[in-house]
Parts: C-alpha cells; sequence; structure tokens
C-alpha cells in the first residue's frame, strides 16, 4: 500500500515550492478550489446564523453576540482544522477525497511548510490546536453567561493567536520566504487567509486592556468613596 | 581576517552538538564557566540591591518590591543577553572575550541551536529581546507608580515569556533534542536555566487574571448598589 502511493507520488510529483521538496506517497488533491473553499463558506454561514440566534435569544449586546460568533468560528477552526493537522503528519498521502486533508493539500501551495512538516509550524499548530481550540469555546461560554474572567481570558487567546502569526511569519523569513506555489498563493492563502487572525485579536486584545484599566479605575474609586 | 578565523576554526573544532555542525571561524571560548555565571551572579545581587532600595523608597509591599526586581531583572536580561544575541549572529567568532560572547558560547554547550542560529530561537529572542525586555521596564514604571494597566501589562509579559518557553521546548523536541554537549550542560543550561522563566511567569499570571477578575466583580457590584 504505502510503496503503490510512493511509486503514484513518483508518476505525479507534488505542486509545492521548493520543488526539490521530499514527500514520498504523494496523492494530488482530488477537490477543487472552489469545492473546498464553498465547505468553508457553509460552515462559516452557518455557524453565524446558529451563533446569532442563540445569542439573540441571550438579550446580548451586538457586539457580544459577533464575538460570540468568532469564538465560535475560531474555536472550532483551530480544534477541527488545525488539530487534524497536528494529529495527520501524511495527509498529503490522503488517497479518500476528505475534505480537511485535501484542505491542507490546498493550503500547502500557499506554504510548503505544513506538507514538509517544519518544526515552527508544528509547535504553533500544537499550541493553536490544543490550548486556544478549547480556550475560545470556553470564552463563547464566559461571555454567554457574563463571567467575571470574560475580558481576561479573550485577551489571552488573542495575545497567543497574535504570537503564533508572529512565529509564523518570523520564520517564513528567516527561512527563505520561498514556501509558495506562486504569487496568487502567496497572497491568497499565505497572507489573505491570516490577516483576520492579525486583526481581529489585535482589536479584541485592545478592548478587553482598555476594559479592564477601566475595571481598575472603578475598582480604586470605590476604595477611595468607602476611605471617606 | 575571516579567512584566518575560519582556518582556527578547523584547528579547534567546536565543543557543540550534533558534532556536524558546521560553525566556520569558531573562536574557543576563553572564559571559564565561574567567570561568566559570577559576572551574572554580581548583576543579579547589585540589581537586587538596587530595585530593594529604591521600591523601599517608595514604601511598596513585598510582593511589589519583589516584582519590581523581576521585572528589571527580566527586563535587563531580555534587552542587554538576548538583544545582543538577536542582533551578533557571529558571536562564536568573537575573539575579544566579551562576556555577553562568550556567554552565548557557554549556553551553547547546553544548545546548541544558539550557535546554529536556528530559525525557531531567532524567532522566539526576537519576540523577547524587542517586545517583552522593554515591555518588563515598562512593567517596573507600572507598579512603581501604581497605574491601572499594570496587571494586565504583567500578564501579557508573563503570557508572552510562557508561550515563547513552549515554543523553545516544543521545537527542541521535534527536532530530535539532541543539541547539548552532555547530560550535565542538558540539565544545568537547557533546563534549569529556563526554569525560572517558567515558574515565574506562572505564578504571575495566576496572581495577575485574579487581581483581574476580582476588579470585574467590584465593578459589578458597584454597578449594582448604584441600580438600587
Amino acid at each position: 500500500m504505502a510503496e503503490s502511493q510512493t511509486s503514484q507520488g513518483d508518476v505525479h510529483p507534488h505542486p509545492y515550492i521548493p520543488r526539490d521538496l521530499h514527500l514520498p506517497g504523494y496523492v494530488p488533491s482530488s477537490l477543487s478550489q472552489s469545492n473546498i473553499l464553498s465547505v468553508f463558506a457553509s460552515f462559516f454561514l452557518i455557524l453565524f446564523a446558529l451563533t446569532w440566534i442563540f445569542s439573540g435569544r441571550l438579550k446580548k449586546t451586538k457586539v457580544d453576540r459577533l464575538l460570540i460568533f468568532w469564538w465560535a468560528f475560531t474555536g472550532l477552526t483551530h480544534l477541527i482544522l488545525e488539530g487534524y493537522f497536528v494529529f495527520t503528519p501524511e495527509f498529503f498521502k490522503d488517497n479518500t477525497s476528505f475534505h480537511l486533508a485535501e484542505s491542507w493539500k490546498e493550503y500547502s501551495k500557499g506554504d510548503s511548510r505544513y506538507a514538509a512538516r517544519d518544526a515552527g509550524i508544528v509547535t504553533v499548530e500544537i499550541l493553536t490546536a490544543l490550548l486556544e481550540g478549547p480556550a475560545s469555546l470556553l470564552a463563547v461560554y464566559a461571555i454567554a453567561t457574563g463571567k467575571s474572567y470574560s475580558y481576561i481570558l479573550q485577551f489571552a487567546i488573542s495575545l497567543g493567536q497574535l504570537y503564533g502569526i508572529a512565529v509564523y511569519y518570523i520564520t517564513a523569513i528567516l527561512g527563505g520566504d520561498n514556501f509558495s506555489t506562486n504569487s496568487f498563493y502567496y497572497y491568497a492563502y499565505f497572507i489573505g487567509a491570516n490577516v483576520p487572525w492579525i486583526v481581529i485579536p489585535s482589536i479584541i486584545s485592545i478592548r478587553c486592556w482598555r476594559k479592564i484599566v477601566a475595571a481598575f479605575q472603578v475598582q480604586s474609586q470605590t476604595k477611595k468613596t468607602k476611605v471617606r
């Protein structure tokens, strides 16, 4: 089985850069880009609808409803998509048209370090999938039930996401920044698909920082009032 | 100059593991381990004395005085020691007995990825030296002057330090965990020298988390009081 796949891999060389990347047993993509993206779009829209209905019943503010959606979306992405990557080193050998395997075959056109199982990538994905994934779902619960730790939890996860994305890009630059099949995949996948995880965690971090600072100002005013 | 150093490097092969690590121009250590450690011990003690006197005049609690010392110590370590590493890729060629170069030559016996300029190591050190270093000194100022952002800042830096140490160890394990000259250096440098940056940021993170949660509990009680 493994041998026949290896010979297949020789017949169908992989589409990734650098060209000398050794991926014995590579099975070419069987799902189209539009097929893969339409599954993600459906997931995004269905999840948005479900969390919007759910958070509406809880009578939350619009900001809280958007945040509940974001944490559900990023948490499930970390757990399912990135969790699959962490535990499937040989996704590029998959010949069952499994959507998650095909997604990583496709994304590797933007960053072949995923197929190559670069140590920095695997490290960031371990921390993202196993720590930030469950913590994001806890954030959904914390916002929905109005917990006192809601802001500090959201701040912690957002900071972890920002640290991860910094490691992701800095290691790419230090490694020569030559892991994309062409400039379309470079800008669409390597840059474009990651931009939301720079912009949104930055906004959330700043918002949580301000809320936390404001809470300490209230606390110190309360203490002064008591002293009087 | 570079050529004569290269030939020196061939005459004096380096002490690092893996043995086939290529370090042309390596100049052997000229300072002893005890010499290097005694400089760090002196720095530690003088800084402790200075910050303790300084924080005593500000009439801070003992915990705050210890925190002021810690943030000054870790901030200066990040900026000076790790900052030197970030900007000096060829420290192993230094032949002037410069203390910082000799420190990294010595530490590389515990983790040769420093001499090899591993991309993951350089990435973590860039983030540590350039972001966490200045932020740690800001924490000294924030605690000394009782700023409202003191806890969230300390939490942010501690979490960054913990993320960095996680990347440090996970990449080592994924890379084969074979970068120490022998088990003495493995346990003394690779493990021992890093343990404080696991234990202390963990304690500070938990403390800040609790303080922040308590501030929100005060805030929500204040709101309830106002409603009545």
